[in-house]
């Protein structure tokens, strides 16, 4: 299959330059709204992506809650970051992996034995959902299988949906798609859930809810699209197999922030891993900021965008002050 | 002159209901954005805004650092946030303003004395510019007139610009406009900036900037767009006129939040006026937001996004968890 691909998506610039004013890990939305202040303030700013521009919101089929984009396809909407960075004036370097940083250096080593050099570094990393492991799961991401209720639920507007999971995110989820959906299946291995009381009564009070305790998700059937999902179900006197048909499935067993490069070189981190910043996103080291969802819940494209301006202003004012006192200088 | 209003501009809902799970006032992103995610999770959400959907940036010539739209109209970029606000559910009121807040009852007032109850209150009623208040000044804002040198820079490449103000942003101003205009004058009523003294003496050291010390403008002269500043300028031997030709006046003497109403039921404020908040936008005052310009610097759209969202997401997750007791639990 050849697939057409834009411009843009080639990855080029074989002769970067050592030296660079800001270096953005990570080309998510957070990641490339630093790059775009960055090198709008004149910055000479790169971005190192280890897969493609525009991070986890390219497999989003439909993205409606970034604002003042009231519908976009994540492919199409991560372009448009894509674009607006490159126009902006920053450089691109994916796929390519960062894999280590010498803070005191103020420089970092990536994957195809590149060094760079940097004055500020932001961390934009961003985090994953856990995956279920089960056969039909990877395929048919996007064509019903979905990590975030807030972005894909309403595309299941009087469809039968499953969530997967037993905290809050999976509480919450249930209580969200219940107005959405026609009817809402919770699956949870166990049959409690580790959640706020107060929230876990109102979700079981639903009368279009209906939990599927003891179950854990075998396997996700379908063509195109979720069709059905096989259950594996504990009961007294064994364990039986079960099969729902469901529109969509939300998987909401946790997620994972992508946080070795941080805990490599020291960065404190919260109880769940993700990265501990102040309000103007630095992080502990001298230098290096972290945005986007390698920060935390919510996990929304809009906060990472928020949070890319500030570090990116941030940095720019503290390399102005004088703060530093690295080769990012020689920019002025 | 008749000015054609696209079908969303025109203000109707006569017949609002009385109570709502959120409230938003202020109908700038930080608030649309607020909305856009209330009214997605299915909470009952009204915005009231006292002039245009969209807020200043109705104003803004052209906006190219909101990631993701490279360049749009502040206009468009506005009505795109409007409708997105709609399509999500949201109900607009405007132009209306909040005249009172009785936080205990929470309950607030509005200009043509209609009462409103709500679950949770977000306070986005951003903060303006100071202007210089001189002949020409509004008539030229947008052609020429600018308080927001990162927004409009770019668009005097290789022109004559101007800078007014003597502190930290007129200083970051001019040194950013400097690597973007031909020649930047700073002017200032005195003769000694009050920034800091790297950023100081770095901008003086430009080859392109001009400052103009002991000098105030008295009027802003041009047909269509800004042609020349008509400065006083005091000497020993008293005060001379002096015309100063530019395409551009970038204005840096400060900023004023909106904070009326927030004083008026006591939420804290910092020194310069600006609303406190935590890092989930929540003031001092229980079920009272803060967001975009009116909690602080940087005054930039993706900023105010961002903590629209944290607010909402916050709003939705207290009033599912049930720390609210009031009617917003009726829509559950």
């Amino acid at each position: 299959m050849n697939i057409m691909m834009p411009e843009l998506m080639k990855s080029a610039s074989p002769n970067l330059q050592e030296s660079w004013d800001v270096i953005v890990v990570g080309g998510g939305p957070g990641g490339l709204t630093s790059a775009i202040y960055a090198a709008r303030y004149g910055l000479k700013t790169l971005v190192i992506e280890k897969d493609l521009p525009g991070g986890k919101i390219n497999v989003a089929p439909l993205i409606e809650n970034y604002p003042g984009v009231p519908s976009a396809k994540g492919r199409d909407l991560a372009l448009r970051f894509h674009e607006h960075a490159i126009s902006a004036g920053a450089e691109m370097l994916f796929p390519e992996e960062v894999i280590d940083i010498i803070t005191n250096e103020r420089t970092l080593l990536t994957s195809s034995g590149r060094k760079f050099r940097y004055g500020a570094l932001i961390l934009a990393t961003g985090c994953n959902e856990r995956r279920l492991n089960v056969p039909g799961e990877e395929r048919l991401i996007g064509r019903g299988v979905s990590y975030c209720a807030v972005c894909d639920g309403p595309l299941y507007r009087n469809k039968r949906v499953a969530v997967v999971g037993g905290g809050h995110t999976a509480a919450v989820s249930a209580l969200y798609l219940s107005q959405i959906a026609r009817e809402v299946f919770l699956i949870h291995r166990r049959e409690k859930m580790r959640a706020e009381k107060s929230i876990v009564e109102r979700m079981l009070r639903l009368p279009n809810l209906e939990p599927v305790w003891n179950s854990t998700v075998d396997e996700i059937r379908g063509t195109s699209k979720v069709e059905k999902l096989v259950l594996r179900r504990s009961t007294k006197s064994g364990t039986e197999r079960v099969e729902l048909e469901v529109d969509g499935v939300f998987v909401a067993i946790g997620v994972e922030p992508n946080n070795s490069l941080a805990r490599k070189i020291g960065i404190q981190l919260d109880e769940r891993g993700f990265v501990l910043t102040d309000r103007l996103q630095r992080t502990n080291i001298s230098g290096v900021y972290a945005v986007g969802d390698v920060t935390g819940e919510p996990l929304q494209i809009s906060k990472a965008v928020g949070q890319g301006t500030v570090a990116a202003v941030d940095a720019y004012e503290r390399i102005f002050g004088g703060a530093y006192n690295s080769q990012s200088q020689r920019s002025w």
